[in-house]
């Protein structure tokens, strides 16, 4: 298997960007990233979306995204595991390159998800649970995460606060992120007194509606490495991927999300590499409680303890393990296709020394984990400055 | 690259299948693979299906899917390219073997259209082409092909009795499939008086709506041949994709498939063959002009030689190179997500000397041509037995 290197990454300011269309904020992602690796053409694109046809009515965003790029003709491939979409790109763009089948690619996520009304975006959103077991019945995204908290809460003790001081975090990192949705300071008192979503969620523990795109150039290590020109090389060392029932009814334990434990495991593996050896994380936080269990899930600390890391500070910019570093979905928002790829991007970003004013120092080890639904798939990568 | 080879196939019988859920249908066509291929477990699944969003409220199809064949944890990915998502989930099958990362890898592909009504059903279809320049105009798929007839028929004289003559051959070729949505003979006197659709197309020059899933096992070489048991083992020894300007107002010219022709060139050179090689080929005729520019595209006969080719029965099974002896999209139906995988586990039969009435005798070398939109995006896999 053929070595795999980040050599570009780009971003739009996330956000309600209701006077530009999805191939526009897509096509100003992929030219960022493309600029940023220093290329002009590469051998074929991937796009992260979740849900392109629900939420503007259009599908074949292969054909439709390179056309408006201006590169007719390069194969390109769109892939969906919901929320998970983006960290897919990532997988589907890796074992193309893996496999020498391409030398480099253009992987990307978008998500537009402001064209459609609140009740929309929320049936939309809820495509990635079991229709016909879940949504049916009325439970929405919120909801579920809120039946996830309470199991926690009842296993393990985390409490209320614990969740309120991951959004704390999160939007203090977002605070120095250009590109994200929000800049606001949040207290934990700012957050129990937010309006009550889906009991003990509330609004401060759910990311936004974003729209939103991000891109990455990914090419062989050879190509990585003659061209350079000096900057870190990064690289991915590992990509796990696994799924889980995709009800919570399903399942045999609400309090840990299987899926991100396997992902994680297969990543860790191929890596060669344990939790203790990352310098920075970034997890899928589309609400508080799931950052805290993706923390547990991937092995930074154990069953129960991702409530009392927060709330030491542990996951802070300068604690043991930054978690977040970008704002997170929370404050950097959650345009579903794209987050896998920002997530990415953000780990590059600090790797390579170029995430400013929210750089972890020494940071040569990271680890970025996107998810789909509520917890039904998960893709993890780690990645290292070689 | 590691060398890839199709181990098992599995069908159901395409048609409309009110009586079963998205995902009932796709764990048939999953289980009836792995059975051929004698495997209960898979290290990744592939899913290709265009809009299960919009034909029926359900995204992460990865999650759902393998859930309901009871192997949930195991990595799973949904992609899409409109119609030619089936093939795209072959070539991310491939590559996810080709690399290394999977030793044996579950293909699929599906779609369930008829939970919806026609206008739903069109509105879904239409989000194949560019909702902004064509859809938002009321422009439908019967009419961007009849325009592609119109503009063939104007280059290269083809006549409307060889669009109807592919009907005739492929519902010919449909009656000789046990898993076709139709098994009914049709003249060229059926098909120039059945309804006019969008001049010149007539109801029996298109595809038709139809619910149906498709599913192959791909594993490395190494492990094909260990598991042969004697029967003839098929590789894939070409796979090639390109898009197109999505919109047919952006092309250069109407009477060419360019996708198709940049697809076949790079499937070609990977597999080191060339047009006159191929024993079998299955094309994309989603409308009967879709097949003759197809043939064209892929350099089986000279651009405006695909109309008296038919004409001729070189593509009728006995003929020079037998296409669509599966019936097509034509008779065989067009689940969009399953066509692509359902083209090559015709083509596999074919290649096993296991196509029961309609084999092609000697068949060694064979092709599958899907394809998505108005030709906005194609993907061409070459096959061989070893």
């Amino acid at each position: 298997m053929r070595d795999v290197c980040v050599v570009g990454v780009g971003l739009v300011d996330f956000g309600e960007l209701w006077e530009k269309p999805l191939r526009r904020i897509w096509t100003e992602a992929a030219l960022a990233a493309l600029e940023d690796a220093g290329v002009d053409t590469v051998d074929l694109v991937t796009i992260g979306c979740m849900s392109s046809g629900l939420f503007t009515g259009q599908e074949h965003l292969a054909s439709l995204c390179v056309d408006e790029l201006g590169i007719a003709g390069v194969p390109a491939a769109r892939v969906e595991s919901a929320c998970a979409s983006g960290g897919l790109a990532v997988r589907t763009g890796f074992a193309e390159i893996a496999s020498g089948l391409s030398e480099v690619v253009l992987v990307t996520g978008v998500e537009k998800m402001t064209d459609v009304d609140g009740a929309e975006a929320t049936f939309a959103l809820g495509t990635a649970a079991d229709q016909e077991w879940e949504g049916f019945h009325g439970i929405t995204f919120p909801g579920l995460y809120a039946m996830l908290a309470r199991a926690h809460m009842a296993r393990y003790g985390t409490t209320r606060e614990q969740l309120a001081k991951v959004a704390v975090k999160n939007h203090a990192n977002g605070l120095l992120n250009p590109h994200a949705q929000y800049h606001l300071k949040v207290t934990v008192e700012t957050v129990l007194g937010s309006t009550l979503v889906a009991d003990p969620l509330r609004l401060l523990d759910c990311s936004p509606i974003t729209d939103g795109a991000a891109a990455l150039v990914l090419a062989s290590d050879d190509w990585a490495k003659a061209h350079a020109k000096g900057r870190p090389v990064v690289k991915i060392t590992g990509s796990g991927m696994a799924t889980d029932s995709i009800s919570l009814a399903q399942r045999d334990d609400l309090s840990e999300l299987k899926a991100v434990r396997l992902a994680g495991e297969r990543a860790y593996q191929m890596a060669g590499r344990a939790p203790k050896d990352l310098h920075v994380v970034e997890v899928h936080d589309c609400f508080t409680i799931a950052e805290i269990m993706a923390t547990e899930a991937l092995g930074l600390f154990e069953p129960g303890g991702g409530g009392p890391a927060v709330e030491r500070g542990l996951t802070a910019i300068g604690g043991r393990v930054p978690v977040n570093t970008s704002g997170g979905l929370k404050a950097k928002g959650h345009p579903v296709g794209a987050t896998g790829v920002a997530q990415v991007a953000e780990i590059v970003s600090q790797l390579r020394g170029e995430a400013g004013q929210r750089q972890v120092q020494g940071a040569r080890f990271g680890l970025a984990q996107n998810m789909g639904g509520s917890g039904g798939s998960s893709i993890v990568h780690i990645l290292e400055v070689v």
